[in-house]
Formats: C-alpha cells, sequence, structure tokens
C-alpha cells in the first residue's frame, strides 16, 4: 500500500498557515484507523415514535425555546421539516445590551478587552424525527437544512453588532451534542473569533504575495476524493485531523450565506455523501462540522482572498498537551491515503 | 455567591489575543465542576511492586528506547529517580535529515510547504514508581523533574534546526496520556508552532503600543491564586478553559531553561500545591500541562516583550464545533471565581 512507504513530514498550509506534522508510524494502516465509540446504531426505520424525554421530536415544540422560523412539510405529513428556534441556553444571550462599535472596533488595541455577553445562539432542528440522521435525509432534505442554515444567517447579518456567524454542528455526545436529536447550532459573536481573523490574515499574505487566492489555487488529483459541478470535496494538504474533509465552492465566493438554491443541492448532495462515507468507513464516529465564511462588513478589498468552505472533522485522535501548547496537530494519516481511500470508498444508496 | 450575580461576558486576553465566552448560566454552581472521569484512584503506599506490564517501572529499563540521560537515586534506593528517554513511537525522527533553513525560513513566504519530519521526541519519566503522581513527589522531587526539562531543552537548543522546544505533560488517557506511569514529554519541532508565533505576534502588539510586556502586567488580586517569591499562579483574565491555571515567574524571562536550581524549587512547590488542588478540587480530572517558552535564537529586539510561563488544563468541558471552527472557548467559571475557589482551598499536606 502506498502509505507503507511514507516516512514523516512536517506541512504547512495555506489557509491556516499550521504546521501539522504526518506521522504515519504511530498508527496502524489509515484503513484500520476507526472510532472505537461509535454514536449511534444504525436507525430502525420502524421506529417513528418521538422519543418520550426529547423535546426536539414533533409534538413538543413547547418545551423549546422559542422558535425563530420553520419550513413546513406537504399537509399529510409532520407540520414541519425543520425547525430553527432559540438555544435554551445560550451562550451569548440576544436580551443583552449590545457593545458599541467603540467597543469591538474591527482594527482596534491589542490588549485586554471585556465587553457584555450578547449575541445569538440558534438551534437548527434538522428533522421532525428522532431515529433520523442528517445524511439519512435525501439530498433535497439536506439542501433544505443548508438554506435554513443561509437564511437565519442572512437575518443576523442584518444586526449591527453581530461581527461573524459561525455554524456548526456536532454529532455524538464525546464531539459536544448533548441532545441525540439531529441538529446544528449558529452562534452570532459580537467579534470576530481568532481563527477567523488567522485564517483571513494568513490567506491575505499568500494573496499580496502571489494574487491568488489559497481556496481557488487547490489543484492536485491526489488530495480530491468527489467533486460536483460546483463544489470539491477534499483532504486538505496539511489536515490536522485524521480523515478531516473540506468542502469548497468551485467559484470563488466569500459568503456562504448567498448560497442558491441549486448550489444548496449540490452542496446537501456532496455533503451527504461524505458523511455517508465517514459514517462507513471510520464506523460512525462522532463529528464536527463547521462553516467558515467570512465576517459582515468586511471591505472589498478584502474579498478577492476570502473563500467561504465547508470543514468536516471526525473525531478520531485525542487532543494533549502538545496540541493545545503548539497548537500544531499529529496526524497518522497523510491527505493523499486518506483520500485515495474515501474515493474508493463506494456509498450509493 | 458571587458568582450567581454574574451575567455572559466576553473577553480577550493580551498574550494569546483571544476571544473567550463567559457563560456562567450553562453551569451549575463553579464549585459543582468536577471531573466525572477521574484518573487514579489514590495511590496505596504499599504499592511499591513494579506493574509487570510498564516498561517505565525501574527494572524494566531495558524494554525502553534509549536513554538520553538519568537523574541517580542515592546508593541505597532505586538506581535513579529521573530517567529521560527518546519516545518509542516518535512524531519527529531524530534520524531524517534536518531540513535546510531555506527551507524553513524564520519569515519564509506563506503558502503551502512540507519538510521532512525531523525532530526530536522526549519522555520524562518523573519517578521509578508506578504508583506515584507528580504531585506526591516533594517539592525537590518535583524541582528536579523541571531541572531535568531544563537540562534536556538546553541540549536540543544546540541543535541548529531546531527552532522551538514545547514541553508538554498528559495526565490520564483522554488527556493523551497513552502510558499511566507518570512521565512528561517534549517536542523539539524544526519550525516554530502556530500558538507561538500567534502568541509573540499578540504580545509584541501590546508591547509595541504600551511599552509593556502582557504578563509583567499582569497586578489584579482578583485572579491570584497563590504566590511564591519568583511566581505567581493565577487564573488567567481569559481563560479559555475552567480552571485553567497560570504559573508565570515574577521576572521578565524569556526562556524556561534558563531556570536556576533555587527557582526551579519554587516552581516545583508551588506547581505541586496547584495539581493537588486540582485533583482535590475537581475530582483529579485528566489534565495537561505545558511551558510556553520562546523560540531559540529570536533577536534581542523580540526579548522584551517574550516571558515564559506554564499553563495547567484540567480536562472538564468537551470541545465541539464552535470552539473548533472559531478558535473561541466558552467557559462556564470567571476567572475570579475559580480563583477564590482555589485560593480558598486548603492543600497542606
Amino acid at each position: 500500500m502506498a502509505e507503507a512507504s511514507r516516512t514523516s513530514e512536517a506541512r504547512r498550509d495555506s489557509v491556516f498557515g499550521r504546521w501539522v506534522v504526518f506521522s504515519p508510524a504511530r498508527s496502524r494502516r489509515p484503513t484500520d484507523l476507526k472510532s472505537h465509540n461509535p454514536t449511534n446504531p444504525s436507525p430502525d426505520p420502524g421506529a417513528e415514535a418521538p422519543k418520550p424525554s426529547c423535546p426536539f421530536c414533533a409534538g413538543r415544540e413547547s418545551e423549546c425555546a422559542p422558535e425563530i422560523f420553520r419550513v413546513p412539510a406537504p399537509p399529510e405529513a409532520s407540520p414541519w421539516r425543520i425547525r430553527v428556534i432559540e438555544n435554551l441556553y445560550p451562550a451569548l444571550r440576544r436580551d443583552a445590551e449590545p457593545p458599541a462599535p467603540e467597543e469591538v472596533p474591527p482594527d482596534g488595541e491589542p490588549g485586554e478587552r471585556a465587553v457584555r455577553g450578547f449575541g445569538f445562539h440558534d438551534v437548527v432542528i434538522e428533522t421532525p424525527r428522532h431515529d433520523v440522521r442528517l445524511w439519512d435525509l435525501d439530498a433535497e432534505g439536506v439542501r433544505d437544512v443548508l438554506l435554513a442554515y443561509a437564511r437565519r444567517v442572512r437575518q443576523l447579518a442584518e444586526h449591527p453588532a453581530v461581527k461573524y456567524v459561525q455554524v456548526f454542528k456536532n454529532h455524538g455526545a464525546s464531539a459536544g451534542a448533548s441532545m441525540a436529536h439531529s441538529h446544528s447550532q449558529m452562534l452570532g459573536t459580537p467579534f470576530v473569533p481568532p481563527c477567523v481573523t488567522t485564517r483571513l490574515n494568513c490567506m491575505k499574505e499568500v494573496f499580496d504575495r502571489s494574487g491568488n487566492c489559497s481556496l481557488c489555487e487547490i489543484r492536485s488529483k491526489d488530495i480530491l476524493i468527489s467533486g460536483t459541478p460546483n463544489f470539491s470535496a477534499i483532504v486538505p494538504f496539511a489536515a490536522s485531523y485524521p480523515f478531516e474533509i473540506w468542502i469548497i465552492p468551485q467559484q470563488h465566493i466569500s459568503y456562504f450565506h448567498e448560497i442558491d438554491h441549486d448550489k444548496a443541492l449540490d452542496l446537501g448532495s456532496l455533503l451527504k455523501t461524505m458523511l455517508q462515507k465517514l459514517s462507513k468507513q471510520l464506523n460512525d464516529p462522532p463529528f464536527n462540522f463547521m462553516i467558515h465564511s467570512t465576517p459582515f462588513g468586511l471591505s472589498s478589498s478584502c474579498l478577492p482572498y476570502a473563500h467561504w468552505f465547508l470543514q468536516i472533522v471526525p473525531q478520531l485522535s485525542v487532543i494533549g498537551g502538545f496540541e493545545i501548547g503548539s497548537g500544531c496537530y499529529i496526524n497518522p494519516v497523510f491527505p493523499e491515503d486518506a483520500a485515495k481511500i474515501m474515493r474508493e470508498l463506494d456509498c450509493l444508496t
């Protein structure tokens, strides 16, 4: 196998500027890497009844925090297909007074700073059924979840104190999901988060020197898993995590929330396939996915290097002191090997 | 209690420049926060026999990777007190060809880069006994472990291709420890790791604007846990993790490995107390500690803002998609509350 001949290598990517150590000697064969902590047995298609204790199930809407909007279902089915609601335990509070612009200036002075915990923390319930996972929906169903994200991000973008919206999904308790019912979340923050600043600074440096966007530049076939007319799924050149996947729009687009109906269907189909492949290859691991978009109100001179993408991180390894201290990850699986395995895995269902 | 009246707040620190969301509403009282996953029962002082399968125990030295040096014990005791050895499964390899200086320039072009996986990955066995934890040693014993770190870092600093050494300890399997026997590790890397670059850039910005070192500036009594003549233990103003602790030299010193005998005793005593307090207050949680020092060969103009410190992170919360995606952490415990609890906890044993 290709991986047998590989020796350790350190790589730095052109998006986050992070060094990653690839160390295949520490692992068995990449195909042996599986979750020891699978999140769910396969859903039982007969078990349609809501779980008695789950407030995200259809019929228990009154136990949730207030609804923001819903995507209705055909009349004969459940009264809704998707609900976007407030988080009952928000990390940031929509009822707090927003910080004044001078409290969080875009290029403010460095140093210690404290602002009130204003912000939005919303939940997207992806299905009324407790036994359905995101990738069990058909491509149109995943499309509608993505369109619900985009609609809510557009609403939050109108608030003058919201600088960024982080859309994310936690699947499995050890990946941070406190509810088993399939859902995603988003946080609208009154500041630009650290990783977003780092990413934009790194992509700006590459652009200033080369005139190119780091993500438009990716052309290697070795790390490509699959493509659609509008998106590519790759294992990034310097993946921090084994079997990490990025889904990247082929066109240079800065904001996720500008996605249209057709592209959302294309993305929904590719996201479904990638989640199926992860589940099949890696024993249904806990995972996170995150949409990396662009802060609101960025000057137009930043847009040539800001390119949104979706990152999927299966949870297969433990983060220790080296990673916390240095920010440098040790990955036992070379991206080319992970991409080959994921490319060859058949998930047509 | 003080924490009952607190509302959410976002804070940014002056060392890493990270925003952290403090959200006490998501937690019970801070004193209720305990590990559900304690790492060890208390050691049984009678159980001195080596564990049959542990190669780090005295008498099983031949099963380990080569020894680099040892700290001998008095003649009547075990033949050694501390051993520094090579890691049997190194992430970076000392036998790989070091990258040439132009392959990893200090201010190199941004963009993708790959170098051979050269580097050093060493292990410090802190005690010959399987049943002794680092904080069970007396202050002199912890001092000698710190002096062993410093001695090995000085050796690695002499290699022209080693840019940085990350010293760290993983305690507990879920914090990344693959061996239960008390040990620490260090990785000598041919590049400056991402968090080190971020930290130095942030501290430089503060210094350029204020003329002050971010860590020399910390004076708040509210976040102080304990002090010695040479060190302060604090909960940082924008702690990413609940009950995170920093131990900071009071004098402005850039390099950990320059520590002398007296200061190492002072640090050993304070580190022992802090680890005892964490173990007692938080139900012996898995934890990591990391020494944040300064890259080798930095120009002297950088030294006024480079100040080393030791960071202790108990593992009490799950990292989810928000944290991975944004680099922004949600901490349910305000630093002032954590510091008060840790300050008042009596650990004189």
